[in-house]
């Protein structure tokens, strides 16, 4: 049975996403139309916004508290990479049909929980109707002192190239959710891999070590292979990435064994939400022992090349691997 | 005939969007994960967002300009009503499809041409495709003096109720898109009203009028009674609007004097995207001054009385008005 919730517009921001802005300056409880961020002396603000749209970003089965974690994650994920500190946020949400009020104290739990998770808070939103799939729009905001915010383009020729945490996950995660593999693994990997996907963990951790030592950064959403040859071609380097040092999960580990063809899947599927990093070989020590006291999980995968030697995955064996779809693209 | 674009996700941001983010500081030409913002010192950022949606906020025959235009100009008219300067914005948009060619440059000639008539320019932004309609949400970002931004709760007992511009041409041109009205008006006048729908003009005259003399404002954009009975909510007020004040242009005059039973599109349709701002007595003649100075069309239409006195909009007779729905809702 679904509960119509009450008073419209106004009342689904009142006691679903006020609750949220609650303690955030600026914000003033949503009712106002803006809000307002008073940046410190020194420090710039780091802006990034994705759009998640069921059916393309989610599957229709996904729950509100997952889908409003993983709209809130991805966003902050990018502030990671950058080294931004992540601060506040706006949510755009447009909604098919009126929701019914357990779905929507789940959505608004979901986004209380990944707020404290990410440490940022809601400043302000738009509530809309769809005739349409549900789709949910956030721009994170978060903070760098003047001139230290990491890009892309800073990766040199000879630079040692790493990542976060294990790669691969949330595209196997997909892939089980859509039927594909669920006799190689067992219950608990199972719900491990689609976890990944369903709920991506920003690197917080990465913060301070990207700020200190990268070179170049990114977050890995498109899938590491095709995110690689996007910092690369920034950063105006060719480079390689060795398959066989790429990071695995135990369970996309003992997936990828009985099924060697999943390697595509985990090196171009995307959705990782790991940072990728270019490091001087000077900074590698002083990175490497900093990563190791903050508990941050990274592995040294590839190199940056000149340009001419091009982008390059090399597979066990040594020998360059080809992809038909590199990346994740939408058109 | 339709051309694929070139490039997929890429190449529809390299051509079509990179150009509107050239000269923006901060945007690094999009080909970054985040956009970076260098407040001034002694300046306050003010963030607004908001979303359309293919047939809810635009028909499905609007060509690709004018819902550019209106989605900037929808966020930047909030911007204005508190007194920010435009600065950036992101923008995400989901397509439903792979655009053509011919479409997507018309998208961001719109873009184009709003950056210019607004002062601001693109940040960042996200591509994505949808199964469902076209969505288009956008993050705006306006600089205010610290302390400065002009909220909707700061009206008193007393003060004067201004808005600018005219009221209900948007509600008008969008009641004549559905086949309305069209004997009532000439081709011009159709024009006019239906142009208001689709090319809002944020009061960009108004921001230093609003800064300098407003105690509160908001825009009006979910209609005039209901917008103006959430800033007395927002002021702990009540009020009252003379329907007989409310400013008309002349296409709407002709129409409500054919047809008296458009009064209520007029008073709660909205979509005008004009500003009303609540204005003490003793600041009155320095703040009308200023408005003519600026050429900034505005119109006196009612005042602010103690919250016991309720919100009321009266009619040409003195007479309480009632509406069915006092404010345009999604639910």
């Amino acid at each position: 049975m679904t509960k119509k919730p009450p008073h419209g517009e106004t009342g689904i921001i009142r006691r679903y996403f006020s609750p949220l802005a609650e303690d955030t300056p600026g914000a003033f409880g949503l009712r106002d139309d803006a809000g307002l961020i008073s940046p410190q002396e020194g420090m710039e603000l780091v802006l990034t916004t994705d759009m998640i749209v069921e059916g393309v970003h989610f599957l229709e089965n996904y729950k509100p508290g997952d889908i409003a974690y993983k709209a809130l994650g991805v966003n902050v994920s990018d502030l990671c990479a950058k080294g931004a500190e992540p601060s506040v946020y706006l949510l755009s949400i447009a909604l098919s049909g009126t929701p019914d009020t357990e779905w929507l104290e789940q959505l608004s739990e979901g986004f209380a929980a990944a707020q404290t998770d990410f440490g940022c808070r809601l400043l302000g939103g738009d509530t809309v109707h769809t005739p349409g799939p549900l789709a949910l729009s956030v721009t994170a905001a978060g903070f760098v002192p003047l001139g230290r915010m990491v890009h892309r383009s800073g990766a040199r020729v000879g630079d040692q190239v790493y990542v976060t945490g294990t790669i691969g996950d949330a595209a196997l995660g997909l892939a089980l959710l859509n039927g594909a593999g669920a006799d190689h693994l067992s219950g608990e990997q199972a719900d491990f891999l689609s976890g990944r996907h369903k709920r991506p963990q920003p690197r917080l951790g990465a913060i301070p070590v990207v700020r200190a030592h990268a070179n170049a950064a990114m977050d890995i959403s498109d899938g590491l292979f095709g995110d690689f040859a996007k910092l690369c071609a920034a950063s105006n380097t060719g480079g390689a990435i060795n398959a066989a040092d790429v990071p695995l999960s135990d369970a996309a580990a003992r997936w990828l064994e009985q099924d060697p063809e999943r390697l595509g899947d985990i090196l171009t599927g995307g959705d990782d939400y790991e940072v990728l990093m270019s490091i001087s070989e000077e900074n590698i020590i002083a990175f490497e022992s900093d990563c190791a006291q903050a508990g941050l999980q990274i592995k040294r995968i590839g190199c940056i090349a000149s340009r001419s030697e091009g982008v390059k995955a090399l597979d066990f064996g040594g020998k360059s691997l080809e992809f038909k779809h590199p990346s994740y693209d939408h058109f």
